[in-house]
């Protein structure tokens, strides 16, 4: 593939594609008696003072560490955390090139939950907000909740909650298309990973009633023994009220939508055949998605969203997470929570028009200018209303 | 002090004196699709194979971390992380601004020793080096001793071999000018900490032999009972073979050099009075010398220095650390060790020619742009030399 040696060598040409910047004068010793000794005291007695200043003086409120420990990089699993460091610099910098936020990577040389949740902890004082990034699951549901809870700043795992605000926010274009409503429809969700589950949630609370979440073993329900885990236990009874038992043949009949995050391949003529009229595919593997677009087309499925940016519909992260922190810094809001995510999906969805809508436009493009500010707004707007934010504690009037 | 109230002025302006820079293009699909998915996978599993390419295709070979636990900040003493955010700024913006090198600060909420060393390991992977900051004595060298030896890269705490390093090099060419051997010469260090102990150490290394080292309860000697610490027991032995007891007036009586980093004006007349001829005075308190430069000159004192920009011979670790980082980044050295520090120490004082060398400048100005590839040649030298340099594994011949 010629994209991955034009790949290879732009990261060897370049050797970091990141670096930092100085913002303010460095020229002459009046200048660095200003950034450095002595005059950097006068800021830090005012911080030592009033320790709210620190978003006042310094980087802090547009600093994001993107957090990974290498445990689940792209489709390539466990690769360690210098291995992991390419992604981690280049979504640092989407950050940078879509939200003008200051991220930098940090590949953590553990793989155990608490030291994860601890080191994270004590690097907090320096950082506006945490992005938490391939890291595998369930361990990833567990570091995120501690996290949040504990560190006083915004944290969002990307793979989770990036993922499912862009797929939510396809899927709400998508059903005006087939005039279906989100409490009617029966969706089946393949893949029971970070991903899967953030799917999952963000659906139940968008009023997805019935729906089907399918991993290895097959059909997941409340009680089922056999490969579970404490986050699929816990949210068994968000699915399948029926306790239907199968596999993803048998929760794919009369199906109205298909979200896969899974693995490549897997969906087969009959599978489509099976599912309700107007099917809605959305085939996230990644690069080789469920079910190529050119057979879903041929076998009749109406929506059709993918990884890929070479197909329509691509549901990409970068329509989410940039502006998920702009807005979160831009109000210091302390947390990242469902009502703001919420918003950053209907401030996606809102930017295609019912009269651009169409089959082969249900988000807008990843490059699409616009994105970044409407969601920042959006989510800002929701963390002031959820009284998270600690710039505006009241709700604006915005005239 | 105006300086002061500029810098604030400075600080809330620019709200962050530093920021992330792309180095590589990111204004079309295309770009993005190298810089990051899919074509990133190309260098993360060319990294998984083979770990050490994360030098060629990453920022870790150039990306240093300044990190502190807040504790002994400037002359502020323990005002935490977040107070110590605009001093970490700052120096990263040194090593960019002086060396080239991409530095970030990274603010501790811990003071547990363990914690601290535990954490900093974690971050290793992503980072080239770690450069320690504002870590109080004598908890700073244990932190130091355990990252150098378990992190496998280099590990520089700047308060005590920064400091030493500048000071060696200063007298060096002091006692040129007062025709004095290091060997003969008897020294007052005053001040047990970070930085005093680092500078008895390296001249120790350097062949000087008679040393007295004082704290606040006098003359350290092996034995002493009273205010001493296990850093203190330690290098006792270095000092004082006669054992002498007694006070500061008492260790100044026929001293050649007085080093101090300790309180402001706490030297007298009578302390100068009682020195050997040509008394060399290194007042390195900050920002108030423990002599000022007008008395240290009208009683007596040969060579003056201080850490003031505004006096001559100013000891100013920007002459040393990003030459060390350089040097030591270059060559891709596992660690910063003695012969490394002595070889900044020699390039520093190299830079001031016979010709040129008088009372009033021994070392070079903080802005001269020579020092900083000087160093980092020598220091990248011994590095090879030593055998701690992956990239150069035999000592260069350089023609």
């Amino acid at each position: 593939m010629d994209v991955m040696q034009k790949a290879l060598e732009l990261h060897e040409e370049y050797c970091g594609k990141m670096e930092i910047k100085a913002r303010v004068p460095l020229a002459d010793s009046y200048d660095l008696s200003l950034a450095y000794s002595p005059g950097v005291a006068a800021p830090c007695v005012a911080i030592e003072k009033n320790p709210s200043l620190v978003y006042d003086y310094t980087i802090k409120g547009n600093f994001v560490a993107v957090v990974t420990d290498g445990t689940a990089v792209l489709g390539l699993g466990d690769i360690g955390p210098e291995a992991a460091l390419p992604v981690m610099e280049g979504k640092a910098l989407l950050l940078k090139r879509f939200a003008n936020v200051d991220a930098v990577p940090i590949c953590l040389n553990t793989k155990n939950v608490d030291e994860i949740v601890q080191t994270v902890k004590h690097l907090a004082p320096t950082f506006g907000g945490i992005n938490l990034e391939d890291i595998s699951a369930p361990r990833c549901f567990e570091i995120e909740d501690r996290l949040r809870a504990e560190c006083g700043i915004p944290v969002f795992h990307d793979d989770q909650h990036g993922t499912a605000i862009v797929v939510a926010a396809g899927l709400i274009n998508a059903l005006k298309l087939v005039e279906k409503k989100a409490s009617e429809v029966k969706v089946v969700i393949n893949g029971a990973g970070a991903a899967g589950i953030a799917i999952l949630r963000i659906l139940v609370q968008m009023g997805f009633t019935h729906i089907l979440m399918c991993d290895t073993t097959g059909i997941i329900y409340k009680g089922r023994k056999e490969g579970m885990n404490p986050m699929k236990e816990s949210i068994a009874h968000l699915t399948n009220r029926e306790l239907q038992q199968g596999h993803l043949s048998d929760a794919l009949v009369d199906a109205d939508i298909f979200i896969g995050v899974s693995v490549a391949n897997l969906l087969t003529k009959e599978h489509i055949a099976a599912m309700n009229n107007d099917p809605i595919v959305f085939a996230l593997a990644n690069p080789n998605p469920e079910i190529t677009y050119e057979n879903a087309k041929a076998w009749g499925v109406r929506v059709i969203g993918t990884g890929r940016s070479d197909y329509p519909n691509q549901i990409n992260n970068v329509l989410a997470f940039p502006g998920v922190f702009r807005g979160a810094l831009d109000v210091r809001a302390t947390d990242i929570n469902e009502a703001m995510k919420i918003a950053a999906v209907e401030a996606i969805a809102s930017l295609v028009t019912e009269a651009e809508l169409q089959e082969e436009y249900i988000v807008p493009k990843a490059l699409d200018e616009r994105v970044v500010g409407v969601v920042a707004k959006a989510v800002g707007s929701a963390a002031i209303d959820t009284g998270v934010s600690v710039l505006f504690q009241q709700p604006l009037t915005i005239g």
